[in-house]
């Protein structure tokens, strides 16, 4: 492999910078009011090169929203650790609002335009929840091995719980219901698992109480 | 109480007409296409009427979806009938998709706007989650009453889940991920259903299978 070319090297830190500005002018003047010529300025670019690589505002927004949701759940996904199966969720769904109680008014956008993008992002972003789902269905799959969940458990279904507790806490926390929607996903997962841990388990927790 | 009159009677029937219009309308050419003028001419008003009881397209979109949807809810819940439990969720669960289905471009948009409105729709729209919430809580009370849930199961958590469950079938639906998330939405529920099930039933089952 050849390394990369100065050029190259070269228009990776402009597009980073680009990327960044935007998420730091969506975040303090909202997506309405943000303009591409003061992301460009903060940039330090021409509005012709913004223009040039992302064609409109809403296009850079997703570039820019894709981006680091991306890198995020990566990291998030990267950083759980060992089982129990409830502890690694719990990890995850810390890290994840972390990122968006970080950004409040760029994670509101994020989530509308996630949820639903037009084409090409649409089906970005789906691609992305499947990654991190089929993660969570590896996870489950582990933690039925480890004897933690019962064997008749479906993973699959388990990771769409997942996902499910986690919009809702999303959506619910965007509407401006909770300060926080973790406690409430915990909840949730806790009684979504509840049903699917091996029966000699369940009885010995329910003898103690 | 003095019966409703005349004028009343009329200004009720006008604001259905142009609901109603509006839905069609929507329906048909999708709310960006959509224009005043043609559902003025489709409800048999003026376009100035319309625009004096709703100001604009979007505040149209709300009533007209707010509207609707509040009369699905309210028809859906009231036709749940006796238990199990499993049954009414799933009952809800069918008529709430058979409303989104036979409206799939309206029912995108509408789950967009109501789950992310501005005020005062947003408070609106989480008004009617709330009414909802409520009412499936007060059925796992009774289920549980009935003795086919346990008695330290958390209804207002259950409830929650329901929801959770709806929005990520809905969500994946408009992506277009499934034809129909029913299935989806019955297989979590069961899921869930199952770690809440008195302790006695559960062992049975499981001994039969």
């Amino acid at each position: 492999m050849t390394p990369p070319t100065r050029r190259a090297i070269q228009k990776e830190e402009t597009r980073r910078a680009v990327l960044d500005a935007a998420r730091e002018e969506f975040e303090r003047v909202g997506f309405e009011s943000a303009n591409l010529r003061a992301i460009a300025a903060r940039a330090g670019v021409s509005a012709g090169t913004v223009l040039h690589h992302y064609g409109d505002k809403r296009e850079l927004l997703h570039a820019a929203l894709f981006d680091d949701l991306d890198a995020t759940w990566r990291a998030a996904l990267g950083n759980l650790g060992g089982g129990p199966l409830e502890k690694q969720l719990s990890r995850l769904t810390a890290a994840m609002f972390g990122y968006y109680q970080a950004r409040p008014k760029l994670s509101r956008t994020l989530l509308k335009e996630s949820l639903f993008a037009d084409e090409p992002w649409a089906t970005k972003f789906a691609a992305q929840i499947v990654t991190v789902t089929t993660e969570i269905t590896r996870l489950a799959v582990e933690a039925i091995e480890r004897g933690e969940l019962r064997e008749d458990c479906n993973p699959a279904l388990l990771s769409a719980a997942w996902v499910s507790f986690f919009h809702f806490g999303q959506i619910s926390w965007a509407q401006g219901a909770y300060p926080t929607p973790i406690s409430l996903i915990e909840h949730l997962v806790q009684q979504h698992l509840q049903g699917l841990r091996p029966v000699k388990k369940q009885r010995s927790k329910r003898s103690v109480r």
